[in-house]
């Protein structure tokens, strides 16, 4: 019996996501290189070991797709903070609008997660990290963000604004992956919420933006004339 | 003709020094998983590929030697800073020993470096970030470095200390690693030197650890009675 192509699709979406979801919960917990495409199909519960390769491609495309599942959910919060603190020349409403949307998500997926902690290792990769700089690169409210933070400290040097919005990048991720590590082993973390461990670095990336500069000991390097 | 022990002890730690320095090369290049202990013994120039199994054991005993390697010599500047700021009510002086042996030692290592962007994957590996932990807590410099913080900071939450502690710890292995790899591809770096580096790192985090805090929405978990 031929299936209708409507079944097929709907088979074939149920698929793609069981092995995202597999894929992503094994990388978290044991690294994206320690897993094989064949223990991601049979976690997903697939008898063909090959179906990991046929949906997705390489290794690579495969952590893109479970990276821009969560991009989508996050950008789209992200806008809605950055249109509710437009204008503003408050440094905290722009971390606030930079922090929370992560958080949130993470707190409305429920325990357990595994995203932070597979954000955490495709960041710090050599081969994917730059998946999520593209990311970073092409969201426009992350740019929005960067833009308020630059009209709020206008004396800031553009160099040490460059140096603070990596920090707050790392800052951000590393550190959401830790709490969800914790959560996941049982740990105790500093923070009794997602929310809380929100505030908990928003209120340290806002002293990390005010802080003031040292003028550094060595001038930026010129072509030499 | 049976070689003299004297001898084959050189050798044996010249073939190990070799090893160690090209699987650090390679990881931090390619990645920790990505590179297999066949490639790490060819770019050594060792013709028999189990010479790195022979020497270092699992590919974790391998990661947990070159760590060693470097973390000997951060301990050992940073003792000497610790030293010299002891009793400091200053938070930028326990910062200042915080950040500046690790930025001092790479500065001095010459470039190119590999040990940031080793260090900052193995930190952030669900497998391997053990090892950097382990360093982490037995390293009686950086204890004291926590003890002078906290001295300087009395009326702190615990949890908020706990926090920015981590948050110093990934903070800085990120962004030294983050310079090494824009100097590594030749793309612009923010700061001139390893030096210019660490103070825009210092400037950051004694903002932060000098950041207000906003007290948390829930109130600790307790054990209902």
């Amino acid at each position: 019996m031929v299936m209708p192509a409507k079944a097929r699709t709907d088979r074939s979406t149920v698929t793609r996501e069981r092995i995202l979801d597999a894929a992503e919960r094994l990388f978290a917990e044991h690294g994206v290189y320690a897993v094989s495409n064949r223990t991601v199909a049979e976690e997903a519960g697939q008898g063909n070991t090959a179906v990991v390769g046929y949906h997705f491609g390489t290794k690579t495309d495969l952590v893109r797709a479970i990276a821009a599942r969560h991009a989508e959910q996050v950008e789209q919060r992200r806008t809605e903070m950055v249109d509710a603190v437009e204008g503003s020349a408050d440094v905290r409403d722009w971390i606030n609008a930079l922090v929370r949307p992560g958080a949130e998500y993470l707190a409305e997926s429920g325990e357990p997660t595994w995203h932070a902690r597979f954000s955490a290792q495709v960041m710090t990769d050599p081969a994917l990290r730059e998946i999520m700089s593209d990311d970073a690169l092409t969201s426009p409210a992350l740019r929005r963000i960067v833009d308020g933070l630059n009209a709020c400290l206008p004396t800031l040097p553009l160099e040490v604004r460059l140096e603070r919005a990596d920090m707050g990048r790392h800052l951000m991720v590393q550190m959401l992956a830790e709490r969800e590590r914790a959560l996941a082993e049982g740990s105790p973390t500093p923070r009794a919420t997602w929310s809380d461990a929100a505030t908990g670095l928003v209120d340290a990336l806002v002293g990390l933006w005010l802080a003031p500069t040292t003028a550094p000991v060595t001038a930026p390097t010129k072509e030499t004339t």
